[in-house]
């Protein structure tokens, strides 16, 4: 976009005003479903008010549209470069909040969300006790992680509920961005036991940048930001008959909790990572429960 | 998107309200341009306002998602699957309107703009008084097109601006669409003499519909609406010491002038095609006049 100082432009005033949105708004035909049209009026009028309050230019306009191909053309199985253009905006952080909230109102407190991220792939399935790390980094914390899964309204154990977590590397790369880590390194999914526990092997996680090859890192770089996130693991549980939920754990004393480059963090998602003794795999804990909301 | 009937909904009223809008526009540095800081300052609230207001869920972001990163996937030197989603919720449209009215403000008032389109390409000069149809199909009808370009406040011809032309053929594609037509078949650069004067053959443009195999024509779908455009022709004129224009002239007596589907139609760009006599080349004429607004 153009970096020419214009805050001191006149807002537009031609012709292409309230009348020229409600009339593109209107376009839609009568089998338009209800909700696509409450949400594409709302879109369209938020879209032609932003161009409009700001003057926009087609020049500005043209490097917005580069960008978002740009975006479309970096992204494969492996990556999703227009997800991260949303998450730097907190776009992500506030639907899926926005998802959660619906949740609470329809009754059920469940443990709070967090956004998917664009990294998470299906995985198989690992034996409860087993490291999810296959060849750990020299400069890695080995931690046991446990907790157990529950009913969040009877708060009976839920046997037989999936977590799936994955985690990046101290490199700050996940296994698919990394040639040197195995497939499916510190990522697996478990199975509850009878008592709703699940328990594994994974590394103390460390901040790391989101990657700055594309449009996310250049939207971040003309902002002045910084590409960092706090130390976090990704969790997703699901079990039949309840709601399924997307997390992410942060350790409390890491770096960036309050300025998160994709605006993730919530309070009750900060974990301790304390001293575990007696085992040789691993010098620390963390324990993390989760609630699940029923399906009602 | 979810087709669900969802506009009792309430309102969100979670956690995520402007505080954590004013936040996420807060994180921007101090090396942000103040154009870009302004502009994105807008964006990010309108997008917020948006989720907010739809309680839009993460299954709808994720759909939307998806067909962008698709329109970059699509998008090559070809054709611009970005660009045309944005015109098809009008928003081109209005932000040629938002950057021909600058230049209207300061000083200079021009012949009226529209949209570029996907389908412009860099194609080479012809002689005045040649065709743009290499190979004219049997159901088209050629046209003399004519005019003079003009300098917008003294009137007087402008020598050596180039009017650079672009249309569809009969069966509603451009050249680089079809493989059944001639390389920088119904396009040309033409070159304005002594007098401003420019001239050549064409056809008399056809109503077509925007490709419909991508996230664009997906959208339409969705919107129950449909792809048609009325017949035009698209130029570019530019001249030394000038404003360039972006423009298309419409047929008057064309379908769709009312609802064009990306929203490009001014009343001051509709023209007659009128008959003409004494050529065998052409039954058909068309003027076109254009002025230039001076670089001030």
């Amino acid at each position: 976009m153009a970096s020419s100082s214009s805050s001191t432009r006149k807002p537009y005033k031609g012709k292409l005003g309230q009348d020229f949105t409600t009339n593109v708004i209107n376009s839609m035909g009568p089998g338009t479903s209800p909700r696509m049209r409450e949400v594409m009026s709302v879109f369209i009028q938020h879209i032609h008010d932003f161009a409009r309050e700001t003057n926009l230019t087609v020049d500005e306009w043209m490097s917005a549209v580069q960008m978002i191909n740009w975006a479309g053309q970096m992204s494969n199985d492996k990556r999703n470069e227009g997800q991260l253009m949303c998450d730097i905006i907190g776009l992500e952080s506030l639907v899926d909040d926005i998802t959660y909230q619906s949740a609470v109102e329809s009754g059920n407190a469940a443990t709070a969300s967090a956004i998917l991220g664009p990294f998470w792939r299906e995985t198989p399935v690992r034996a409860n006790g087993t490291s999810i790390s296959s060849n750990t980094p020299a400069d890695a914390s080995p931690v046991f992680m446990h907790g157990k899964v529950t009913d969040a309204t009877t708060g009976k154990p839920i046997a037989n509920a999936t977590v799936d977590l994955w985690q990046a590397s101290t490199n700050g790369l996940y296994e698919q961005q990394d040639d040197n880590q195995a497939e499916h390194n510190l990522r697996g999914k478990f199975v509850t036991d009878s008592n709703g526990e699940y328990s594994l092997y994974c590394l103390r996680p460390t901040p790391y940048p989101i990657p700055n090859d594309g449009p996310s890192g250049k939207l971040l770089s003309l902002l002045d930001r910084h590409e960092w996130r706090p130390a976090h693991i990704h969790l997703i549980v699901l079990a039949e008959g309840y709601k399924g939920l997307t997390t992410q754990i942060f350790d409390q004393d890491s770096k960036y909790l309050n300025d998160d480059s994709v605006f993730a963090v919530k309070d009750d998602l900060t974990v301790a990572f304390t001293e575990r003794k007696g085992d040789d795999q691993a010098k620390l804990e963390v324990e993390y429960n989760v609630k699940l909301a029923p399906v009602v």
